[in-house]
């Protein structure tokens, strides 16, 4: 049984226990959010010893860092550092988006590698045995890929179902036309072949094997903005309503249901677009990518992430995709990887406080305690990251007093007796 | 006559006109903005071949750097280093916050040093003059050493007005007490000598020598929160209503003002600051410390303050202080200053597209059109940060592709007969 039929017939799983436990929250009140499908657990009845999270928005907001192979960098031994990196930063889930090397083995090695939920884009493994030739790709094996991922233990994956043929005009008016990787795959296929989307027309054979392993659909956005100038426009709602569709269509089967967005979209429509997204898609938890309120930040995407990440947290997304420095620009190094879930985590902790979430507000409360009693280690130990907080003081200069070396002695909030 | 009562009487100075251009704006409804107080343009008269900027809620956001002596770091050279790497990385101001060292001719220096609009917090010298004792601090001399500093020319100048007397009793009641360096020798001072602050009570004495030399008082915030935890209570809440009174007083004489903001401020209560320092302070700009959406972002709060400025800015918010990833841990170096300017500028940046600020967007516009050309260097330099976009794109593997390394040949935007 899928945690969702767990939860339908009032049944508390294990997995749900858990997950209740770790957000502090009754169990019975989870187990109604992820019967009405506001929430989901991705927990692959294959994989063992994984981190169980729930994504709601009732619940926490949780990151997720992508990492894989590319053709100009597939060593398995540098993506294991950095799913190591990524869980090391306080990641919750990672996707693996090799498209090079042997995938089915990076994928097991990386599973076993980390303890966090998992997911794939299984397209991308199509792309990267098709050689390059859309010719080579048939709609069997993209419905097949997905079984043998779900097999493997994949938690959750990304499969691209609102996008379909009636969008295809669309994309000739858009600034940046499709900048989904995976997305992109698709869309070239229905041009050439004549064809339809696989993933929507035979979704419920999705279903059948989503159900079969409790695998959590997430409902890939093939067609999110890659510019502040095409979001909202009639490509990204088509899809989006699609989306919609196809989340009943998988809750009706018993199928646990995500939907990701976009992308990059300027601030005065973020609202806007969030609240489409749960209206369109009856609320279905919503995984979201940046979004980036800017296209010139190359090379401090992560911040522009943050900014967008951070409201539409607070607007009631639930999961956030990490955005790197490196985006746009390069494959992210260890450090891009640390540095983006850290950004993340910012953006996601922020909204939680802003929801009024009563665990994230007193994690704040007793770090300015902290701060207040200049107790350094109980600060590092608390903070968002440690590592970075604690190497900035170290380079002070006088590491033995209590003030930091901003102020020095001029310290506001040394005793009244001195300034 | 100051820009103000330049304004006032409709006469188009030099300054207006210059302004009026950079924001590809009619000098007529600038100066409009100036005469209702909506906008100022720091310019002491004694200071020559500055950089003009104007700050107000209908022109670009503007971005400030504070740089400054420590006393475990009083080198000029190494703050002359720093002034400069804000002025490349694009603030539009910087802020002399020395402690330590000759002030006087560290000020000078720095102002000789960079073009950028210059200011500064002159209680900070009574604090570095009084050698750590209240008692060797004056009425007079705080009042006296705004005049020795109008006179130097610094154009905007950081009074703590707002905080007074009756604000004493508040301050227990604080988790983090008084986190502002100036306003804490202020508070500590009244507290000691039993005496009004001289900012408040002589506040026509500071008028006058500001309209002199045409200074722009910036209405410090005294009682910013510097923690969530304190944000919107009594203690701050006094004070802005304070300010709103000296904003009046000081637009009454002629001399233009803006007042600062907080600080901590979780996102539920962001957008009604913003509103309520808007209304209280009679729609004076706004000149805002992050502001921080959580205490625990240590090592990199520039982005828990990219992520509250981007919201302030958008709520209508105009000039925004930097935030380095140094803050409450250390002084900050020349790159923690690049890194700060360049949050603060993604942060107004996406403010500006989101309040439809016609060059703003289309300079995305702009930057995307190249993105999907694969004009790396037009990308490059049009990028908010050219430098490390092209450091990112500079350590690919392959650089003479079209493509990036993060997809390499599986590109999204590659032609459509190829995947």
């Amino acid at each position: 049984m899928t945690q969702l039929e767990n939860a339908l017939k009032k049944i508390i799983s294990p997995e749900i226990e858990s997950v209740a436990i770790a957000e502090k929250i009754d169990p019975r009140e989870l187990a109604r959010g992820i019967a009405e499908g506001k929430t989901v657990i991705p927990a692959n009845i294959n994989r063992k010893n994984r981190n169980l999270i729930g994504i709601g928005p009732s619940l926490r907001i949780k990151v997720n860092a992508n990492i894989g192979t590319s053709p100009l960098n597939d060593s398995i031994d540098i993506e294991k550092i950095k799913t190591i990196a990524a869980y090391e930063a306080g990641a919750d889930a990672v996707m693996d988006l090799s498209i090079s090397g042997d995938l089915s083995s990076i994928r097991k090695e990386l599973m076993s590698t980390t303890p966090l939920t998992f997911g794939t884009v299984p397209i991308y493994e199509i792309m990267a045995e098709s050689h390059g030739s859309i010719d080579n790709i048939s709609g069997d094996r993209m419905i097949g890929i997905i079984e043998q991922q779900a097999k493997e233990g994949v938690d959750f994956m990304t499969v691209h179902c609102g996008v379909t043929r009636r969008a295809i005009p669309h994309i000739d008016h858009r600034l940046m036309g499709v900048v989904s990787r995976g997305g992109s795959v698709i869309y070239k296929w229905m041009k050439h072949s004549g064809l339809e989307n696989p993933y929507f027309e035979r979704f419920d054979d999705v279903c059948d094997i989503a159900l079969a392993y409790d695998v959590t659909l997430s409902l890939g956005d093939a067609l999110r903005p890659g510019a502040l100038a095409d979001a909202g426009d009639d490509a990204q709602k088509s899809e989006i309503s699609l989306m919609g569709e196809c989340v009943k269509r998988a809750r009706a089967r018993g199928v646990q249901v995500m939907v990701e967005g976009p992308g990059h979209v300027p601030m005065n429509l973020l609202r806007d677009q969030v609240a489409l997204m749960r209206r369109e898609c009856f609320d279905a938890p919503l995984y979201l990518l940046g979004p980036l309120v800017t296209d010139r930040a190359a090379g401090h995407d992560h911040i522009a992430a943050a900014i967008g990440g951070a409201i539409a947290g607070f607007e009631g997304a639930s999961f956030l995709c990490y955005v790197t420095p490196a985006e746009h620009l390069s494959l992210p190094d260890e450090n891009d990887v640390r540095d983006g879930v850290i950004a993340a985590r910012i953006a996601g902790h922020a909204a939680d406080i802003g929801k009024g979430i009563p665990s994230a507000i007193e994690e704040d409360r007793d770090f300015s305690r902290m701060r207040r009693a200049f107790d350094w280690n109980g600060m590092f130990a608390s903070a968002i990251d440690p590592r970075k907080s604690r190497a900035y003081r170290c380079r002070s200069t006088h590491k033995d007093e209590s003030v930091c070396s901003m102020c020095g002695e001029f310290c506001a909030m040394k005793p009244e007796e001195t300034i």
